[in-house]
């Protein structure tokens, strides 16, 4: 592996501020890859919402022993919450909710129907909008029809979510899950907008403002690491060669894990 | 199409008798597919809990406009509720519980953490379970070698959420949301046992015993139509030519719409 390879082992910049301010025990462990966009899911939820956690940051390529009994998956984002473990990124915000309806903003509405309506659009989210991001990112740009093809999926994904956008967040004043389970493809598509010919207002200007919107809001920055540490872990999804779960998924053609 | 092939246009056996009792309208209107499995779960929740809702069959093949007004997807199951369109059978599930709390019983526990197991082994069922037990059906038999291995994977899936469940239910003594999800899988494994091998024994002493319990759930059987009338549903997955939207997805190594 050339050197230039080499993943930085920690959060940088603005996270790293947030890591060395969450280092003391808590009811709540937050076992977190700097890098993974499902992690930040969950640690921009943690920032919202105020709750006293503890940052861990772990390896998810090294599968370590005490992380494995934690997650069994070997995957972040995990968390153990007075000694019981849970996982997966969309589990755990459902949990940040249930467990801490004191701790404000609700990400959820109380409302059944506004529920229901967020809980439809993270589905979106997941089953199509992130697939056809990896998608694109892992089409190499010499295969130029497929790669159109990718663009436009992903374009079409995203404006189905668009036309759905209440401005300047997805529910309107409030930040809300769907805001939060989006912000961290969103902070990166700079990854897409330098390698693979994508542009945010070729999705439309309600996308571009509301990619501003996300971008900006201060638990997406205090979460976020220096933009070259973070390119580093894209190199080898642009160049078709990442290792991770995620990733063996796409070129396998099976749900992401 | 031989005549053999004619799909049964409405719920027969005791399912019938469940639609003719759910004619008169309601806040809640049910849109359904008699043969779906993911509108089976919703009609098992709507059964559990005692929620008055009106029955719609819908033929999901024929698109028509009015319901893609509710479901612009034009899948089932979607619920109209007070004139909102919702949609997404887990999407549905979680909306029963937020929108009828005094209905009981409840099918998600109160405590946070048993909520978010819960939600855990749903996941697992939809992202493993499933997947496998559609490649499993969609295998052709003369292809020996695919067929033992897509077997093994549902053994391998089905014996992850075994080793979870505590009896007679996956939560206990409770029926809950994990059984609701998995039921209609459960309760028509006949197919991939008459055709593909499958033993329940195979997976396990627990698994056998779970799926007893599961497919003589009361709401379970006044939502199963007659074995011979889903099995003529099941034939074009056992030749490979199902066109169902999730078929299409399973071929093309896209995730489950």
């Amino acid at each position: 592996m050339a050197p230039t390879d080499a993943i930085h082992p920690v959060a940088t910049g603005r996270a790293a501020e947030t890591v060395a301010q969450h280092q003391d025990p808590q009811d709540l462990t937050f076992y977190s890859g700097w890098f993974s966009p499902f992690s930040q899911r969950v640690w921009i939820a943690l920032e919202e919402k105020g709750i006293p956690y503890q940052y861990k940051e772990v390896d998810p390529y090294k599968r370590e022993e005490h992380f494995l009994r934690i997650n069994p998956k070997g995957l972040v984002p995990a968390v153990e919450y007075r000694g019981k473990a849970i996982y997966e990124s969309l589990v755990l915000l459902e949990f940040l909710e249930d467990a801490y309806p004191s701790y404000k903003p609700n990400l959820l509405p109380s409302d059944p129907y506004e529920r229901a309506r967020q809980r439809i659009w993270i589905d979106h989210i997941s089953k199509t909008i992130i697939p056809a991001s990896m998608r694109l990112t892992m089409t190499q740009p010499n295969e130029q029809e497929k790669l159109k093809t990718a663009r436009n999926e992903f374009y079409e994904a995203l404006r189905k979510l668009q036309d759905e956008i209440k401005g300047p967040y997805f529910a309107g004043e409030q930040f809300t899950l769907v805001d939060v389970v989006i912000a961290p493809w969103v902070s990166r598509d700079y990854v897409s907008a330098e390698h693979r010919g994508f542009k945010r207002e070729d999705v439309g200007d309600g996308w571009a403002k509301y990619a501003k919107a996300i971008e900006t809001r201060d638990s997406v920055l205090r979460t976020t690491s220096e933009r070259d540490k973070v390119q580093v872990m894209y190199d080898k999804y642009l160049r078709g060669e990442a290792q991770s779960e995620a990733a063996k998924a796409i070129r396998a053609g099976r749900p992401i894990p």
